[in-house]
């Protein structure tokens, strides 16, 4: 497994690849790997000749006051499980590598598809998401790209934007991984105490009962959403930041359950934020 | 030479040069061409495998009250100027294929380098030439893109943005085409009245004078600018917009004429607003 801190390096490893006429695979992490991040990697062993996983704390995406630099790292335990998935190569590079002194460009997406659920919450978010994505694509030139569905609302965003910036390349989304017990796994959850751990169960068992509910023919988002608010608030320490129903190509508003929707949710437990959600068709 | 009016095509078709090993050059047009542009397609001719000219009038480059409606066209006399080149490849999108419905993905930059000169007279106008360029590069996939100095400004914030935003390809700058009495070629110039057309020669005019000077020893760029602003002026029908000079790599601020500077004008004639430039290496 080569490991690349340059975009230099990184970029000619990429263009040489592609003149010998391989497919890549490209896996866009902040590190700190866990199994869904895993999943990700296989689904890209499986589709592409050569997989490159990106590993980078973007400090754009992150706004004042939020978890930057407290965000967990490993970098050597990731490169051994990644040497476990037989994966090609490794991107790592610095911060300075990526936005060198005086850097100026940035990708924007205007509209509802980033400015509700995590866009309303965190104000430029998206906009550094697609950013380091832009800049991703270019260094790394996948055919595909992996992207997990826990973020439901960055693979909507970052869809619309290869589609729409003409990236020539293809978004392969890929389930959420659970724990065993239904918290959906996230580099994040090392924050949570024990106690908070238990609580944090809430969220999936919302959702599985949004969709229960659902498939008994509710159709009406507001009673689908206060069953849920209720359930997570039966948590002490939870504290919701948004449970909303949307369509689930455009995050479009619905006044009825109907087509394919996003059930998404984010709560926090003391200072962790934690996202969940669950696509639903009728 | 093959016309492509679809996304699709035309990168399907990039994608299989560089399949085959050929490089491409792309030379990104609003049509209407010019001997100016011609020479960017001989310099492509000259350096690439394979050359691509995308004519595309850019709306969303435009601001409210310029000249987008009556921006001159002529797509089947553009064509025959270009077979005329061993052209390969011309891409000729409608608006609609470039902005769907909906369309919200916009590349910006941040900074003096789009604040100043054009960028202060036409607000929006480089998140529109960004925006273009970037979708261009992922459809027509070039090794490199062949831009106009007369355009000095232009080339700055697509170089920024190519090294920022990692596009995988060379910008080429091609010197600036001028008509035997020393008018820079321009689409625009069509729309002068023969005698706007005479008085017009004060803009290069002014500029070989400030080279002349700065020759001289002149180092003060307030009085280069005041000797320019008095020949301009000689010329009954202009408006000048700006005449401005900084530091040729980043438009910085400069205090004293010393390394290499981008002496840079807009002065309008009746609604025809016409641009020229001069690189000065002291």
């Amino acid at each position: 497994m080569q490991v690349f801190e340059t975009i230099g390096a990184m970029q000619e490893w990429c263009l040489e690849q592609k003149k010998q006429g391989l497919t890549i695979g490209l896996v866009p992490t902040m590190g700190y790997l866990h199994q869904g991040h895993l999943s990700l990697v296989q689904e890209a062993r499986r589709q592409c000749n050569r997989v490159v996983v990106s590993i980078f704390v973007n400090p754009i995406q992150f706004g004042a006051g939020e978890d930057l630099d407290k965000y967990p790292r490993d970098v050597s335990g990731d490169c051994r499980l990644l040497e476990g998935e037989e994966t090609d190569a490794v991107f790592i590079p610095s911060v300075r590598e990526m936005y060198p002194e005086g850097y100026a460009t940035f990708v924007e997406m205007d509209g509802s598809i980033t400015n509700r659920l995590c866009g309303a919450s965190r104000p430029g978010h998206f906009r550094g998401v697609t950013t380091v994505v832009s800049k991703l694509f270019n260094i790394c030139l996948p055919d595909k790209a992996f992207f997990g569905q826990k973020d439901a609302q960055q693979v909507l965003v970052i869809e619309k934007m290869v589609r729409e910036l003409n990236f020539p390349l293809q978004i392969v989304r890929v389930p959420i991984k659970r724990e065993s017990d239904g918290l959906a796994m996230s580099s994040r959850n090392v924050y949570l105490s024990s106690e908070q751990r238990r609580q944090a169960l809430v969220l999936s068992q919302a959702l599985q009962q949004a969709g229960e509910i659902i498939g008994q023919g509710e159709r009406d988002p507001a009673k689908v959403i206060a069953g849920m608010r209720a359930k997570i608030e039966s948590a002490a320490e939870a504290q919701i930041d948004y449970i909303e129903i949307y369509r689930a190509d455009d995050l479009g508003d619905i006044k009825q359950i109907e087509g394919q929707v996003l059930i998404a949710l984010a709560v926090k437990f003391g200072t962790t934020r934690l996202i969940d959600n669950l696509l639903v068709e009728v």
